[in-house]
């Protein structure tokens, strides 16, 4: 099924993001790699670059929260160890075949203005609150207590975000290799 | 002690980088912030902007390998879950006292840089290498054996990062005190 020129540019808009952050993403820019009809971004977009950043981000979350939640299916025996490393899987695959011009659009979007006061803020906020429900949510299905699901939803996504960091920065997996074993016993004791 | 304008121009790059990403840090903002004389900047900085942001990122990156350095010495019975509550209350002090607007300036940098090629990426790898060095070298003076601590400090690094992340978008140190919680016996298992 081909995306709409809408849907093009809520896409594009992340993998700019994602490449060079909130404030080096022109609308322009958007249109272009989006390859949509010029004029049509305000028809789209009446609140302007907020409201595509902030769908971008909104989708980027249902994104990872969906990636948490194919874990299960994939798993003789799902455990939190498991689904961390699933976590992590989606990034080492994206790095090892596309490699490391692209991080994470949440972090990168928080970066750059949660301190300037932006409107986009609502969505980070809700996004990430969706993703981490969302790996709860798993994780109460394999039968942690909610309150500590919680928790250790927290822990491994800051967890996640840190080593992606670390991985751009080497133009190396092994980060997110070793912060998968060592969380490993933490995460299934 | 007074700065110099050079430090002074260092140093307001680092607060800038940290509220509204290295993209968006103009070099007249930072001339501005600094209080700098008009000209000054070249004269100082010959390589320009990207100058200016190397250092600014290798000058966060030796405050954060001291804040770890200085942990031993305020501990009566030093650990790695202490060093790692001591790294992270740095944080939580920031923002109670500060607010949120500020995050950490290596990972805004890494967010809109290490995509676009930037020659800065030398400086931010060599950064986070400085600081995990710091981190790794104060867990081996703790007996941590020295492949373990490496790990170790990958491991507390990327969480802290992700952690300070989550605390913006919340508005809320809560982030922080779950990770150091739930890190804790891992660290000193």
């Amino acid at each position: 099924m081909e995306r709409t020129p809408r849907e093009r540019m809520v896409y594009s808009a992340v993998q700019l993001v994602r490449t060079r952050g909130a404030t080096g993403t022109g609308v322009r820019d958007v249109v272009a790699h989006a390859d949509a009809p010029r004029g049509s971004f305000q028809h789209y977009f009446p609140g302007g670059k907020d409201q595509l950043v902030g769908e971008a981000v909104l989708w980027s979350a249902d994104f990872a929260a969906a990636r948490a939640r194919a874990y299960r299916a994939t798993a003789r025996k799902p455990t939190p160890s498991g689904l961390f490393a699933h976590m992590a899987r989606q990034w080492k695959d994206e790095f090892t075949e596309r490699g490391f011009d692209r991080g994470c659009p949440i972090m990168a979007a928080t970066a750059d203005l949660v301190g300037t006061g932006s409107a986009v803020r609502a969505q980070l906020t809700d996004g990430l609150d969706r993703w981490a429900a969302a790996v709860a949510e798993e994780l109460v299905a394999m039968d942690v207590p909610p309150r500590r699901a919680k928790r250790l939803a927290t822990l491994m996504i800051s967890t996640l975000e840190g080593a992606i960091m670390s991985a751009r920065l080497h133009g190396d997996v092994a980060p997110l290799t070793t912060v998968v074993t060592e969380l490993a016993p933490l995460l299934d004791g």
